[in-house]
């Protein structure tokens, strides 16, 4: 196997400056565009100092995708953005894995029902691979234009799908109540994400209404057969990292705290990434790394299954799951590059 | 009315301090006596140097209570102390407001089923009044132990009650999705506590088992007249102060997002301190104060109530709520000294 | 004494809505007019959520100032800004706290050095009389313009005034190195109080060059008759609120722990809001108060002082200075609605 | 050479958990033993479950260290413990790095003035090496015990270092206020580490008497021939890791911004892990590795030098450094496995 040669297209937000700090532990991967209209020509170790003497790449325009030998370019761009991208770029011999929203959902109509947004290249969405490999990974081995999952999806949907395919829980009533980071809000300075309206602070938002509800929804019922029907609800937490999603679901059946943990097991005993936990993860179990931690118990009083499932938003909720899925697409050892400790403290 | 004459046993814990905090601006009260058992003959102000020149007071050990003729004594006390003290002085002139959760059940062997400790005081419970002024205020005009609520309880019973008063919701399927800042572990420090543990961190704890689920079940059951089954998961916020609870509820009828706005409204007409909000509180909307906010909603896409509780555990959740049953034991108008400008940022 | 009309010119900043929670508590004084030009209309309570039901004001365009009989006018606008305000209002029946920087430094040839504007009214600078009550209270009782001190001045010149009255140190080797929490930077979201670039994070800023240098220095030279030179060097902490100065001075001569902590006890006996600790305090025990606690000690080890000064930077450092400056300039007693419990934790 | 087996003496603290995510990065070295008296035959998993799955050694008492044929022990013990430790073990065929202040200082003598504590193994002094790469890195080569430096130290000598070494300051007119995250308080749950005492607050702490101040002297003191006298305040930030040393030295000579960032240049040319910075860095440029950044400026209008050195000080303030040294003291190339991209945000 060759080098890969690396571009990431909007280099200068989070998932983009994920993409460099993760990319400079891959032995396989080398970056070789990183890309701002707004900062083009300035050295990205002064956009992010923490990478100073670790990359010495300058920040060129969009354009400039064409003078390289790209073999896979990745979209950190926002929602809106990427399809302007994938349709003008479709025909390019590189693979697009995109982690904007804009290729996620089922098609154009869904889009702009949750978007509120035009899509301008409906097409992509028949060539499009969803990108999570714990539920579909033969068939990212074959994608050239993935869709990366957001990251309220990732750690929701790994949570909630080993109860739907051992059909042990009433699809259509789930509840999601998810808390996330103020790294998910992204670079831009805006009021939600001014530090004193954060710190020390906690609310929920997008109560009823958040778009990732929809990419919940499709993905377990395209994955389960049965029609998901989720309530979900995030709230915005005073750190910068990770995703906690506990998961309230009724049993179809009859089931047991054994039966309820074996279906975690069997759903995910290829999975190198998901760490099935005996007591409830933290936050800091998984920060920094690809790691998905869950933990899942039926309560006999009540009659129902609590999961609790982890991650960090930068990685699994985005750029390194946008690097697993690129080990899948080019063919490599899937850890290649991810094995990483989770920072604590 | 003559001033009233205060006691804090346990005063150098949280709600303690809170409460010399809180009384500082109590027209009609004045702390007498402040006790602590191992720190007795120290200036108050030492252990807490934010209300130096605000206090004179010293603290004393418990055993001078005989020593002040008061009117009213606080228990700011750990769990199982409590019933020591009022076993001890149940005959004495002094009313006595309970802030643990010695007295909070119905009797004793829930008592020691949820708390896993024998009662020594069970005789208790048949005189002790719940303090929750916004459900049984005229009760409590009769009080001479008074068992204030749980932090969370407070919380979660003033985010339900409504619902279940209106017979709009099924009782038994109740999920409270809650979440702490870390006063309410209090001020000793343990691994929980720790900060490195807590902060850029958040999980949950005590899934399935916490014993706040039965205080707002036994609470619910008798103010509605049905059997209230709750499925309650705290979650812990690298906060100081404050909780949000996220309560998800199934309609029984028909409802509509005007029926159930209208049941909180008619529940609480009388409720100084509740704030009924067209948008979704945040923890720095009431910090430092006596109010608790409540945002509800009802969801058409999934047929669910979904409610949005937030209060400061500290004030709502304990001390304010003591000063605010002080007020009514005393016959006192309720808002006393309790009405106070949220601190925001 | 009337009850005092009160208008806030920009009240939608933070300076502005301390200014409305902390006139809450005071007596003598009912806020009239609350101002902006971008929400005017909009319901105060909407913007600031936490003082629903504690204010019903309705945010009005700033020239609505003349339709109101006002006794006082804070502004709480930003550098720049205020001075417009200022020259057209000259000659108007109202005072002016103005809580902006236009009017702290003693010229407009300094003001353009050190803030990079032209000054459109100089005359405002023989007029104006700097507002730090410790130092001078006779003037301040004879304002129509008071220049309202900066945050980080308040604290510096706090903790090193009295070393310089005393004669006891060398005032031109004076190192003020402050911290101060995110609350200084304003309520307008920037990259620097971005909450990701903040949060779990520290890193001094504008060293050498920070404006408040001059105003420190201008102030202690014009208080001491020595002419002051401050290395100052600020620091951003992941906080709300609070600054801490840590001060490092040369003694002229002989001195002892004692004869140190006796300067500062002369200064400051009349200073009600001054605490003289024994120990360093934190910015959480002046947190929501109009308290400065300053602790200074000897190091004989090394010949030298070290003081440290605590304040909250929206009271001592903003608002409450200005009700204070606000009090005098009105005889009302100093420390009228001011005296506030410390809310820690 | 042969991979390297690695013993860590404490293994529950933080030093102690960063060597273990540290080392799984490093290719030529295997952790053989971890040890905890109150925890033995517990997974090490257990107690730090962000690596599971990374590692699956089991805790054992220290006394099995005879047990393993190690080439090298990490002592992560607390002050006091090490040295018994070195004293049982200075005849073993094993190196031994330790983290703990124990061997830090010139003699016992020094030690009981600033550690209050009678030193067990005096003799240790003479053999130890104190492990400070960029200042002796060929001592360290030979080093059998090494006294692993402490973090303020760490932080506070290489930002001094370089204006001594080029005799451009004044030894004995040094000021360092230095703020470090509350990891260096260590695992134990404390009042002063306990979350509320820390977050939303800043104070300083020490002031006049850290031990770390002798620490920093002598090393000064013996790499650059002048007699450093230091005044060292260190403050606690509420940040889990990080530490900023903002550097106060007058200069002895004529000096400019060109040739104090030359002093910078020369003395760390062979540096790998210093970062020289044209902006003052942040704790976030630095964290998770084993960098220290450091800014420096000359300020024409005070004349004194300021400097502003920035590390983790987990990592180059302990367990990354620690590390340094161990490929020193075996003959690898010195960044083998530490070369990290900070984590940011």
């Amino acid at each position: 196997m060759n080098h890969l040669q690396v571009g990431i297209i909007g280099a200068t937000g989070y998932t983009g400056s994920e993409l460099v700090r993760l990319l400079h532990y891959h032995p396989q991967a080398t970056i070789k565009l990183v890309t701002s209209e707004s900062k083009a020509g300035t050295a990205y170790s002064s956009v992010y100092p923490n990478l100073l003497g670790l990359t010495d790449l300058t920040l060129e325009p969009m354009s400039q995708v064409d003078q390289h030998e790209l073999d896979v370019v990745f979209l950190a761009l926002p929602h809106g953005a990427s399809m302007d991208f994938v349709k003008k770029y479709t025909e390019s011999p590189f693979k697009i894995i995109d982690l904007s929203g804009d290729f996620r959902l089922s098609n154009a109509d869904v889009y702009r029902q949750w978007y509120g947004t035009h899509h301008v290249f409906p097409e992509g969405f028949t060539k499009r691979i969803f990108g999570l490999p714990e539920l579909n990974k033969s068939q990212i081995q074959g994608a050239n234009l993935l869709a990366n999952p957001g990251c309220y999806p990732t750690a929701s949907i790994l949570g909630t799908y080993p109860l739907l395919k051992s059909k042990l829980v009433q699809a259509n009533q789930l509840i999601i109540d998810a808390k996330s980071g103020t790294t998910g809000a992204g670079v831009k300075p805006k009021p939600t994400s001014h530090f004193t309206n954060v710190h020390d602070n906690f609310k929920p938002y997008g109560v009823k209404t958040h778009r990732h509800t929809v990419e919940i929804e499709e993905t377990l019922t395209s994955h389960s057969g049965e029609q998901a029907v989720v309530q979900f609800t995030p709230h915005l937490l005073p750190i910068d990292r990770g995703i906690i999603a506990t998961i309230y679901a009724q049993p179809l059946t009859e089931v047991s705290e054994e039966s309820v943990k074996g279906a975690y097991r069997d759903a995910y005993q290829h999975a190198p990434f998901i760490r099935l936990r005996d007591q409830p993860p933290a936050v800091k179990d998984v920060r920094g790394s690809n790691y998905c931690d869950i933990f899942t118990t039926y309560d006999e009083r009540t009659h129902r299954i609590i999961t609790i499932s982890a991650i960090d938003n930068l990685v699994k909720g985005a750029s390194g799951q946008a690097i697993h899925n690129m080990n899948l697409m080019f063919g490599l050892e899937e850890t290649t590059g991810l094995i990483h400790a989770p920072i604590n403290p």
